[in-house]
C-alpha cells in the first residue's frame, strides 16, 4: 500500500469550498510528518472540509482529471470491497444471481416510460460519434438500468415458471453531475443494482421489502450506521416506481443522508418494455417489477458517522485493515519486528486483515497515520514488552487517554483476545452512532418549532404529517427541509400535520439532506 | 436460475453467418424439449454456428438491443466470478491490490501517447454531450486505462519509496466494433487491467513475466486450455509497449486465440505522462510501468475448446454448477428427491456448488439441458436406486455410452467419491485439449508446406522465422496467418527463415487468429 504522502493534486476542494490541503513541503519526511497529519480541520467546525481532507489523506480517493469523477484508491477499493462481499452474500442467500448488462442504452428505449425519461434525462451523458462515424442514434450510458434489463426480461419471459427473475448487477454508471464530493456526489459511481420481475403485486411488493430489510441490516450490523427505514413521499420517489422506500442515516452535521433505495415499480415499466408472460391461468398479464441499489455512497456516511478529528474510525466487519502492527525499533534492537510478524501470522490464519508496519518512519508518524487511516486495533510491540513478553493493544473507537484505549497484555493471548476486541468495537461505534441518531431525532410538537428545528438541522425532525406534496414543498422552501421518510400513524400520535395544521395522514422523518 | 427455454431475440446470427436458431415452437414443453436441445449445429461441421447457438441456448449470453454489447446471463456470470475470483486471488497473493479508475478519459489526455493514441483511436466511443450541455472537450470511453492511471501514478509517485505500484482493476471497456460474437468480439467487455509502476527496468520485466505465468496458470489449471506463452512480434504489439507477451491457445478450427496480453511500457507511458520519482541517489527518473489484462474473451476460449456435439463442457473449478441432482420420480414415488436433497446438502457443506434439479420435466429434457450447460457431474436417482441404496453418477467429459460415463455408486459414498471424480475430469478436459493442442502443432519445414498449413489452418505452426515485419506481411498477404508468439531458436533449429529464407532470429508460431 502506498504510503501517506503529499498529493499533488490535493489542493482541489470540493464544492468550491474554503478549506484547501496544507500539504506544501516536499515528500513527508519523519520529522514534520505527524505535523502534516493533525493538518485535518476539526470534524465539528467544517463537516465538509473535515471529510473531503479525511477522503484524501487517508487515500480512500483521488480527484481525477475528469471533472466529477474520483479514482477509488486501493484503500478505498478495500471498504467497497467489504461492502460487496458482504451484501453479495446476502443476495445469494436471499436468492438473486449476477449478471451483467450492456453500458449503453439506445434514446430510443430509454424514451419509452415517461417519469422515468423525465427524472434521468437531464442528468445523462451521450455517446454520439464511435470512432469516426456519427452515430445515427445517441447512446446513453446507464443512469440506472430499469430500461436495458427491462428490455431483457420482456424476452426472456415467456410463463409463470420462468418467474420470478432475480437478478442483481454490480456496475459503473453515471450521472451528469457538476459538483464532486466523494462519494457522496459524483458523476461516475460504483453501486448494485437489483431488478426482479414477479407474477404478482404482492410478491413484488415483498421482495421490495425483503431488499430494504437487506439493506438496513448491512447497514446497521456490517457498516455500523443506524438507520431509519420507510417508505418516501411521493416527491421523493423514484421516477416511475409505485412506492419507493429507503433507509436514511443521519449525519453530524444534522443532515440526512439517504443510503439506498429500494423500489416497488408496480407494472408502470411491464407496460412501458412489454414485459408479459402466460399465467397459469393461459392468460397474458404484465409482470411486477422492483429494482433496489446500494452506492458508494454509503462508505461516505460511514466515513462521516464514525471518523473523529484524528481521522477514520473504520467499523471492523468494514475495515481494509483490521489490525496493525508497530514494532518499536531502538537502538538497533529489531526483536520487536519479529514478535510482531509472528503474532500477525497467528492472527493472520484465524482469517483476521492484518499488517505488520516495518517502515523505517518513526512510530509517532505511524501511529497519527494509522489514526487517519482508522484501523480498528493497533497492537504496539517495544524492546521492554518484548523483554516482559507483552503487547500494547491500542483501540481506535476511544479516545486519546480515554479508559481502555490501551491495554496491556500477553503476547501470546492476542490471538484469543482481539477477535472478542473487535466485536466490542464493531457495536460500540455502531452504539455511539446510535445515541447521535436517537438524541438527534427530536419530535417537533407545533409549526413554529419544527421549522425551526428543519433551518437548524436539528436532526431526523419526527412529526405527524399530512402527506400533501404542497406542504412538503412549503417546508422546503421555507427551511431547506424534505421528507426523509414516512411510517404509519399511531393512535397516540398528533391528529393534524404539525407543519400546516390539515389531518394527520402519516408520521416523517424531515431533515435537510446530501 | 432460468430455465431453458425460446428466446425471441435468438434469430438472429452472428457476423451474418448462415446458422439461425430453429426454435420457433411457443414455450418449450416436456414433450418438444429434448428434440429442440439437440438443434446445436454439430460442432466439426461449422464450429461458428455450434458457438453462437450454445452461448445462447446454455443461456451463457443474449444479444441486446445495443449494437455489439451482449447481456451476460446468470449462467454465464457465473463463469466470470470463477474467472474473477482465481485471478484476483493470484493478483492478491503476488501483491497486487484493487482500485477503481474513472471511465471517461479527456480526449487531450488520450492524446499524449502518440502509438498508443494512433492505436485506439479507431476503436473509441466519444461522449460529447452531457445533461442538455454539449462538451467543450469530448471524453473517451475507456478502451483500455494506461492513460487515466498513468496520469494518476505521475500525481501518486514522489520517490523510489513508493515503488513498486502495483494496481489491478476490474472493469468494462469499449472499443468501437461492428461485429458481435459473444465473448470474443463485443464492443463493451469485461475484463481486468493490471497497471504497475517500478524504479527499474529490470523489475518492470520481472513483473511483465509474473503476470504472464500468473495468466498462463489460470489458463492451463484452472480453465483447463493449454496455450503458448511467447513475446509478440513487433506487428502484434500493444500500441505504446516495448514488448508485449501473450498466452495463445488454438481452437478446433485451426484458429488461435490471444488469451491474455502482459506488456512490458518501458518508460514510453511514463514519459508521456510525466511520471517520475526521486530516486535513492536523489535523481528524479522516469518510472518503468507495465500493464496485463484478460477479458472474458477467456470464457469464449474455454467454451470451444471443450464443447462437444451436446453443448458445453465445463472445467469443474470454472463450473457454476459442479454437481447436479436429478431425481426420478415415478408413479407418486418421489422418495428419490429427498434422497438427492440430502445428498446434496452434504456435498454443499463440503464446499460444492451444487443444484437439486426438482422441476417438473422429463428426466430425459433434464438430461439434455443439463448436458447442453455443460455440468461435469449429474447424479441420477430413481427409484430403484432408492431401494437399492445407489446412485448413478454420470461424467459429462465422456461421451455417451463411452466406457466410465455412468457409474453406479453406492449413495453414501457420494461425498467421497465426487471431490475425486472432479479433480479427474477437470485433468482430463485439460489433457483431451492438451493432445489437440500437441497434435496441431505441426513444424513446417519448407516455405510450401509452411504456406500451405497456414492458409489450410493445421494449428499453431511452428518454424525457425526471420523475424521481420515485411515477412510476417507476406505471409499474412497470402494466408491471412500472422506470428501468435515467439520463442528463442535452439541450436538445433534451423538457420534460415522457414517463410523467406533470410537468417533465423526465432522460433514462431504461426496461425490465423480471432
Amino acid at each position: 500500500m502506498p504510503t501517506l504522502r503529499r498529493e499533488r493534486g490535493d489542493t482541489r476542494s470540493a464544492e468550491g469550498g474554503t478549506w484547501r490541503a496544507l500539504e506544501t513541503g516536499p515528500v513527508m519526511s519523519d520529522a514534520v510528518a505527524p505535523a502534516v497529519v493533525k493538518e485535518i480541520p476539526p470534524k465539528a467546525v467544517d463537516l465538509s472540509a473535515w471529510y473531503t481532507a479525511v477522503c484524501l489523506k487517508a487515500e480512500l480517493v483521488s480527484y481525477s482529471p475528469v471533472r466529477g469523477c474520483i479514482v477509488l484508491r486501493p484503500y478505498g477499493f478495500g471498504l467497497w470491497e467489504n461492502l460487496q462481499k458482504h451484501l453479495d452474500a446476502s443476495f445469494k442467500a436471499t436468492g438473486h444471481e449476477n449478471a451483467y448488462f450492456p453500458l449503453f442504452i439506445p434514446e430510443s428505449l430509454l424514451m419509452k416510460e415517461a417519469e422515468h425519461v423525465e427524472g434521468f434525462s437531464p442528468e445523462v451523458a451521450w455517446v454520439t460519434r464511435g470512432g469516426s462515424e456519427e452515430l445515427t442514434e445517441p447512446l446513453a450510458i446507464r443512469p440506472t438500468s430499469e430500461v436495458i434489463i427491462g428490455t431483457m426480461y420482456a424476452q426472456w419471459i415467456e410463463s409463470y415458471r420462468d418467474l420470478p427473475i432475480l437478478i442483481n448487477q454490480w456496475a459503473n454508471v453515471v450521472r451528469w453531475e457538476k459538483a464532486t464530493r466523494p462519494f457522496l456526489r459524483t458523476m461516475e459511481f460504483l453501486w448494485q443494482e437489483g431488478h426482479t420481475a414477479h407474477a404478482s403485486a404482492h410478491e413484488a411488493r415483498e421482495e421490495t421489502m425483503q431488499m430494504l430489510e437487506v439493506y438496513r441490516r448491512f447497514a446497521e450490523d456490517v457498516a455500523a450506521v443506524p438507520v431509519y427505514a420507510g417508505v418516501k413521499s411521493e416527491s421523493e420517489r423514484f421516477p416511475g416506481a409505485v412506492e419507493t422506500f429507503s433507509i436514511e442515516a443521519l449525519m453530524p452535521d444534522g443532515r440526512a443522508l439517504q443510503s439506498a433505495t429500494s423500489h416497488d415499480l408496480g407494472q408502470n415499466f411491464a407496460k412501458a418494455y412489454d414485459i408479459t408472460f402466460a399465467d397459469a391461468d393461459q392468460r397474458i398479464k404484465h409482470v411486477y417489477t422492483t429494482s433496489w441499489g446500494m452506492s458508494w455512497r454509503m462508505l461516505g456516511g460511514l466515513i462521516m458517522t464514525h471518523g473523529d478529528d484524528r481521522g477514520l474510525r473504520i467499523p471492523p466487519k468494514m475495515a481494509p485493515l483490521e489490525v496493525v502492527f508497530v514494532p518499536i525499533v531502538r537502538s538497533g534492537d529489531d526483536r520487536a519486528v519479529a514478535v510482531c510478524r509472528s503474532a500477525a501470522e497467528e492472527l493472520t490464519k484465524a482469517g483476521m486483515r492484518v499488517r505488520v508496519d516495518t517502515r523505517d518512519q518513526q512510530p509517532g508518524w505511524k501511529y497519527s497515520e494509522w489514526d487517519l487511516r482508522g484501523v480498528p486495533i493497533r497492537v504496539d510491540v517495544g524492546p521492554r514488552d518484548v523483554d516482559a513478553g507483552t503487547a500494547v493493544i491500542v483501540r481506535r473507537d476511544r479516545g486519546k487517554g480515554e479508559s481502555g484505549q490501551k491495554t496491556t497484555v500477553a503476547v501470546d493471548v492476542l490471538a484469543r483476545t482481539i477477535p472478542g476486541l473487535l466485536e466490542e468495537i464493531q457495536q460500540s461505534l455502531y452504539d455511539q452512532a446510535k445515541t447521535f441518531l436517537e438524541s438527534h431525532t427530536p419530535r417537533a410538537g407545533d409549526r413554529e418549532s419544527f421549522l425551526a428545528m428543519c433551518r437548524d438541522r436539528a436532526g431526523m425532525i419526527d412529526i405527524a404529517w399530512c402527506s400533501r406534496a404542497v406542504c412538503e414543498a412549503a417546508v422546503k422552501a421555507e427551511t431547506g427541509a424534505t421528507t426523509r421518510n414516512l411510517r404509519p400513524l399511531a393512535t397516540s400520535d398528533e391528529a393534524t400535520c404539525v407543519a400546516c395544521g390539515e389531518p394527520a395522514k402519516v408520521r416523517a422523518y424531515f431533515a435537510q439532506s446530501y
